[in-house]
């Protein structure tokens, strides 16, 4: 079996965040220095260069998959980065020049981004990642390349999206109280609401169901409970 | 001088959209044969490669400007296009054989789209377009490479974007009347509204602000006028 041929002039990087109750996660990885043992301090996005033979979605589930061992996510394409200058950091220089083939060629990458819940999940870094981790979105330091430009755009994306799209469906119980929906939107949006304002305005759309039910089993006074209708979402 | 040198790798794609009152229209080109005077009857999107020293925002203006004359146009990126196999017809292998340095390179386009008002646009194509024209996006031909499914792409963007932004800002009047914005949506959306029920989603909106006035010099029955609160959209 001969290796997969490289593209050098194109890369793919994942921006995969966490829902978690105090605000969203994402996951990054420590570089592995290669042989010259570099010292390289800076933390980034899962990414790397497509095969010549392989789309650019497929490509994007392969590295993640080989650097942080995340498999069987949907991922969507959220914005390419072309900048002729978006490898300008002299450690970015310093680490591409110890693994790479050709480390001053001019490289495009195409951010994906996902929103999972990380209990969900467990993480093997292998390839060139040392380490993989998942860091609050708020704690996240200067990265490798151009990688908080992604992860901002990433965000952006998130939060146009959740306009459009139900999408905590995924992430929340399948019945869930209006305390944690709160927190779903408070994490995405990262804004603060007022409890009886988010409940006025939730009870006001057509696609959060109030059920009949209570939670049970909890020391405090049970939250009634309630379920998405997917279908009259995508009507409005 | 010297001239740029070309990445054989990356292009761009313009989608440029006119609203008109009887729906979406696209620019397309027709494509000069090359020296082999080769016969090229594919329609294609105003697109080509990027220069190495050139941001893809830029790429995509100068390619725009170049193929067709327009220039000045807020171009969005849209989505990037990677399937190894997007350059598969025998028409585009032989016009790319006939006109570029590298045929059979692997070539990762990035689509961008704008929404014009075409009646503000010269039209002049140059370069390797003989020919620039607005076609009916319901009357769009089979295309070059993908470019069909560029199309749909940013068909769809523009969808999603009218529930964001209010996008008629720019292609109507400063003053409008309640059809002229109906036909907007409709355009878009690639729908058709009832006249009294847009009226009152439109009224019920926060955003679009009745004015004490109405049409003058028309010989109809004058209809009232509207402005758009560009403020008040963001806050929904």
């Amino acid at each position: 079996m001969t290796e997969p041929r490289i593209n050098p002039n194109v890369s793919v990087d994942c921006v995969i965040f966490s829902f978690e109750d105090d605000g969203l996660e994402v996951l990054l990885i420590e570089r592995n220095a290669g042989q010259n043992r570099i010292e390289d301090d800076l933390l980034a996005l899962p990414g790397n260069l497509i095969y010549e033979d392989e789309t650019l979605d497929a490509a994007a589930n392969r590295v993640l998959r080989e650097l942080t061992g995340l498999k069987n996510i949907y991922l969507e394409q959220v914005y390419t980065f072309g900048d002729p200058a978006r490898i300008n950091k002299q450690k970015d220089q310093d680490w591409l020049h110890s693994i790479r083939a050709h480390p001053e060629a001019r490289v495009i990458t195409v951010a994906y981004t996902s929103l999972v819940k990380k209990s969900n999940f467990k993480i093997s870094p292998s390839s060139f990642a040392r380490q993989a981790m998942w860091v609050k979105v708020k704690e996240v330091p200067q990265l490798a390349f151009d990688h908080n430009a992604l992860l901002e755009k990433a965000l952006e994306y998130l939060k146009h999206k959740i306009y459009i799209e139900p999408l905590g469906y995924e992430l929340l119980p399948e019945r869930f109280t209006l305390a944690q929906l709160q927190k779903l939107y408070e994490a995405i949006l990262d804004d603060h609401f007022d409890k009886r304002n988010f409940r006025r305005k939730v009870l006001r759309t057509s696609f959060i169901i109030p059920l009949n039910e209570k939670q049970k089993g909890v020391a405090h006074k049970p939250a009634g409970l309630y379920r998405f209708d997917k279908s009259k979402f995508h009507k409005i």
